[in-house]
């Protein structure tokens, strides 16, 4: 552990509460040489694919041994269990439900995931409803002071993921994915990566036919190559395929929502019936 | 004072302007030392209420000495007292409009509540509509480098308290309380908490009729043991009664505001005409 | 350089998306000992005037020497170029798009403008849609570690400045001005400043006639001492003309947006037709 460990923290706990504020004053509590950063909380409330790939495409900026809390915990209280995984220098708390599944798919490593049972660690008086306050916090304080991750409870294998939407190839040749989030400027995100085109077609985005709910969209290199209001895609600062308006809001004037589908097409291949 | 001071800042400056940025500033250029923590920046504005519900419910996660400013203050430039209170090993620096009112009756301790004068520890040049900046966060500053608390002003015990709705107990046996807040994911948070419950009636909130707008609503332990979409109570990490929808906004979808009348009533009690 | 160097963050990128976390990750795995703090983050999308607005009113309330990078860019990836200025024993870090035209002329001082191209202190891999991330971020921890300005690129002096609305006497005595900026209470700041009433007219505000559309709204000296319900006018804490309705929102209420006409007159002046 370093001299003043990091903590970053991703929630759907927004802004307008003291929630976070008081989990912060937990961890600083236990150890006052924490240094906490908060990655976001305006994940939408309930949304655990989107804690999920917030958090699966921010972790690597971070320096080695951070502690990544997230929480975005529709079944707190209940039986799901808590947990630290453990993974390419990096520690991620939070509830076991499939949270960190983007985690771990992302190294070649395998993740070390412990279920949290040591109450020693947690905060004396508890609420089924906080445990990010009560049990999160209080084992990244923990942890972040050095104590050892076999101290907080046993290794388990059945961590829980859920079914990320991934690109796929069909029959027919051509790369479906989907479009996975919305972010603040309106821009629309797939699953659809760098690696997915260069694996399967060609090195460059270039030359492929993107299309969007049967809409062929231009593909660029930055925002401003674009015209004024002409839907363009690109490749996005996370190597993500993205549609956006420059200088407007896509998903808002384009009618384009979470779920869509988007198709790869290599324009010298012919559509086969599958 | 530790070696780095912990101050929080709560206020109902929003995060769209530079108002909380600067107010840092103003901290660290005095104490480059000082740590500094948002509890929340989004009361409703002018919200006394909100803000002295959101510190009242939150300053016991941190540590001793920490210092808390809180400023949601719709009569700065006027006449309004600056002061410090001084409780239970927390400071607490904001205007004397009530919004320091849980702290005043959290403990068996009388609270120490100083009228800040000593112009020395303000800023230089002073704005009449911005003393969280000028005043607070100066003297919060010097605070924190251990200048003592009788060098800001003398002891007063005239400070202002709000009337903060309390759940009551009528002649017909009915514990009546009302909802004093509705928190980010639509929970509706009332005045009626566990310790109220349990001095007037039982130990546990379950064998209680839990009435809202005149209809029962059951009790639950944690979020996921309702029915999805059926409006339900808990025992929040506050202890708090709160109303939810799980998966859900109740306040949106049920329709609840502040200031709707809650019941709670023993089964076996028949209820008598006062 | 500090032994806690001091960097802080004004952008457009909002609090949804885990944009400003990764920011701050890059600093901190770079130079482990800096404070970050976020002025805002708020700025209305690609509202270059804002972000001017924002920095411009803030700066000198953070110790000498703090770094602040400004970014809010919708040329990013395109030619412009990224900049560091030196002004005043602060540092700002961002794209050359006029975002620092308010700190050109802030000081009797002449700005020094460095043009950043030493790729070495970039992060390796680039994306040329977030630049924040991989040029301002990587840049600033270095400068923030004490790497000499000049080791960034080479001076210039053709730095781009974006005209900024300044309040003008036109031939019939009238100071015009406009509003510039909405902010989170929904008060109209506009662009006219203590400065400019006293150096064209006399000390005070209080003798002028100040109008808004036609109206002449009155002039108080802090919030309180206006009527609920009546638009009036004060000077803010940065020493802007600002029409506000007390507990109320002014922009909303009144319909005031940026680039409302203001008008100031010295009641003994005659209006002379120009």
């Amino acid at each position: 552990m370093q001299d003043n460990p990091l903590i970053t923290l991703t929630t759907d706990f927004g802004y307008e509460d003291p929630f976070v504020g008081v989990m912060k004053g937990v961890i600083l509590k236990i150890n006052p040489r924490a240094e906490i950063i908060d990655l976001t909380h305006g994940i939408t409330p309930q949304d655990i694919r989107g804690a999920a790939f917030a958090i699966g495409t921010s972790y690597t900026f971070f320096p080695d041994d951070t502690i990544h809390i997230v929480v975005v915990d529709p079944g707190v209280g209940s039986g799901r269990r808590p947990i630290i995984v453990s993974m390419g220098h990096h520690y991620f708390i939070g509830p076991d439900n499939g949270v960190f599944s983007y985690i771990y798919r992302a190294g070649q490593e395998t993740p070390e995931v412990v279920h949290i049972t040591a109450e020693y660690y947690f905060l004396s008086n508890r609420s089924p409803t906080f445990q990010a306050r009560d049990v999160f916090c209080s084992v990244a304080a923990w942890l972040s002071r050095g104590v050892a991750l076999s101290k907080f409870g046993d290794t388990i294998t059945d961590y829980h993921k859920i079914e990320l939407p991934f690109a796929s190839v069909s029959r027919d040749g051509i790369l479906r994915g989907e479009v996975i989030h919305i972010d603040r400027f309106g821009n629309a995100i797939t699953n659809i990566t760098k690696a997915d085109v260069e694996r399967l077609f060609c090195s460059e985005f270039a030359p492929c036919k993107i299309m969007l709910k049967g809409r062929e969209i231009p593909f660029k290199r930055f925002y401003l190559e674009a015209d004024n209001g002409k839907l363009c895609s690109l490749l996005n600062s996370s190597d993500f395929l993205e549609f956006f308006l420059y200088a407007g809001n896509a998903a808002a004037e384009c009618n384009i929502t979470v779920g869509d589908a988007v198709e790869i097409v290599l324009p010298f291949v012919n559509k086969v019936k599958p």
